[in-house]
């Protein structure tokens, strides 16, 4: 018994509506939901936050912000406008972080120095506003397979290398095992994360990978991550908070959100309950 | 002008013998050849190496040795005896350097330790008859995205941690470009490979990835890596071997080989010439 709670991010499930999510945690006693910003905007942000309060819901993240990389001053501008507008609606949901997801390298260039100040500068914009709205930026490190189009941070000792630099209630990182199993160091530094994990999401790593890398996480047990073993390095790092199992794969797309729930409620059950 | 040099692995024409692999590089005037071990067998050992002499083609890597990760002590044997055949082929042909793919996980684990075990207890193996026979060993990091399936060494830092228990004669790395290009440690990994850099890799990050993330590879200019700055870091570590271009990529492998070979030529000369 971990003692760790279940959220299901609602990626896992994409087809449903906010409305619909909130229905199938509740059916399978799911005590809490990351939620995505474009179903949040569909229903309307108070409806929504109105919605998952009266569920008994938690929200353990909402996804997502970041995407902080571009060439001109105006598309950096517009990016930050974007992550004050995702700040205000995580602190209208009371959700534990905003998931920040950097942006890969600048178009035109491949200056990853450059891509990786980018990303600091604009979190350091950020800080002030979440510090103010009492909410708090979960930098994510993806694979390195996503360095040059989606996320520059690429490993989780960057990703804290970063959120360190800010206070501790105000940028914590994102620790997903999808991205970040593989690496050699990651004991250490999730050890060294400790008082800084805002967010913990899960997905297992299942080979071959498609032909869009981005959807080739599987169920929990169905892959090759060792998800026992991060999971009890994460807790006895002092992370307290909700795991969210989230997952991109379009078999589970496919497959009827109750069945879905369902193995992922099992599956957590068994390997991490 | 970098002052290195050219040399043209195989892989990158995969569809010529060895014979004519040596023919395109004496076209194209590349002094060195990076070979493949099914190649030089299909040939033959001693007409192979004959060959290569004759041609005054040096070889700046035989590729390649590892998959040391077996869950069967039998099996584990067998790739053992697998490499020091390969040391012998690589003493024959004179190569700089043997190219040690480790392995992925396990067959049927998870443990990633235990994988990374196997492959430093493998090394550790091969050591005393790389120096007998005065073969380099060349640990390769592999991008994390080929941890899982074939090479728990996923970056250039672990490969050194391997490398540096081991004689500086004995036990180098590979530095490639499209493994290891997104670290953002890199420039720091480098410096501490001063004198351990057996080989050295080129190729291009071009994106969408292919199915096969293996074929993801393109020409030298056409994809996301900063190669000019990762060679100068090489060449500020003191590594004067040769540079190796090494693309896997099918639209590549159906072009005529003497184009291949000039645009290979062309884009190194304004690349890094």
């Amino acid at each position: 018994m971990t003692g760790l709670r279940l959220s299901l991010n609602q990626a896992t499930v994409k087809h449903l509506t906010l409305d619909q999510v909130v229905g199938l945690c509740q059916r399978h006693e799911i005590e809490a939901v990351g939620l995505w910003r474009d179903r949040v905007a569909e229903r309307g942000l108070a409806p929504a936050a109105a919605a998952v309060r009266a569920a008994g819901l938690h929200v353990s993240s909402l996804c997502r912000g970041g995407f902080f990389t571009h060439a001109d001053a105006a598309a950096r501008a517009g990016a930050l406008a974007d992550n004050r507008a995702a700040l205000t609606e995580a602190a209208e949901l009371g959700a534990d972080a905003l998931v920040l997801v950097s942006g890969g390298l600048v178009p035109g260039s491949r200056d990853l120095g450059l891509a990786r100040r980018m990303v600091a500068d604009a979190v350091a914009e950020l800080v002030p506003v979440a510090q103010r709205l009492g909410v708090r930026l979960g930098v994510e490190a993806l694979h390195p397979m996503f360095c040059a189009d989606r996320c520059v941070v690429s490993g989780l000792g960057e990703a804290l290398d970063l959120a360190l630099q800010f206070p501790a209630e105000a940028v914590g990182v994102v620790v997903d095992t999808y991205h970040v199993w593989w690496d050699a160091g990651l004991a250490g530094q999730i050890a060294r994360a400790r008082g800084r994990i805002a967010c913990f999401q899960l997905a297992d790593w299942v080979l071959p990978l498609p032909a869009d890398p981005l959807l080739g996480r599987g169920h929990l047990g169905d892959g090759h991550i060792d998800l026992a073993q991060i999971t009890a390095q994460v807790l006895a790092a002092g992370y307290r908070g909700f795991a969210e199992v989230e997952i991109f794969r379009q078999e589970i797309w496919d497959a009827p959100a109750d069945e879905t729930a369902a193995t992922v409620r099992r599956r957590f059950g068994e390997l991490l309950g």
